[in-house]
């Protein structure tokens, strides 16, 4: 059995989310070990929210959950890669397909790169 | 001009490195303001290694630097997404392609699931 290696840094355990069927980066978040139980008995991608301090399954406001595809496991057991499908395309909660919609320019400014996939305001009404 | 927060975490911030022809995750790593402010001079991916407390020019020792084709920030400004070209074809120190050589089964165990691009004994020789 692998298990990532959450004594090393405190608990926590980074995330990278990539799209299964694109490639395309979706988020970084971050797992504790219950979060990680979660995701494998699951099958979707489950966080740990270190503003809320708690677990997290990723799309239950939302919608978009991210089914599990396949996990990888780095070299030093200390971060993890979820390649998943991304339901309601748009993984990020600024309602962009991915978290990582601005891109940095030469002259160091940002550029968002992205069109909206869904109004924020709409999707998490109070 | 778009800068990390590097204060939110205690002074590191963490990036996604991606080979930007194939959109393979490559790696996770960390910067500094120094690792960051190197990279946008540079050009090259520069990290902050938290095992020897320095700096860290990708590719210094083995030759397997990584060239930045672009760089994205996240929505909450606190990871970055480095998309490069990865020379020599191998971004980990284990002689593999990526550090997420590893994937994890449904029964939990790990399978190597990558050849060797070099051996790490010939690399990083004494």
């Amino acid at each position: 059995m692998i298990t990532p290696d959450f004594e090393k840094t405190g608990g926590l355990v980074p995330v990278v989310t990539q799209d299964a069927a694109t490639g395309e980066v979706l988020m970084l978040a971050y797992i504790n070990r219950e979060a990680w139980e979660t995701t494998l008995a699951s099958g979707k991608a489950t966080y740990y929210s270190r503003s809320r301090k708690q677990l997290w399954v990723k799309g239950e406001s939302s919608g978009n959950v991210q089914i599990i595809k396949e996990i990888r496991i780095d070299c030093d057991n200390d971060t993890l890669l979820f390649r998943v499908e991304q339901i309601g395309g748009a993984a990020c909660h600024r309602g962009y397909r991915s978290c990582f919609f601005t891109k940095v320019e030469a002259d160091g400014t940002g550029r968002i790169t992205q069109e909206r996939v869904f109004d924020p305001a709409e999707v998490y009404k109070k």
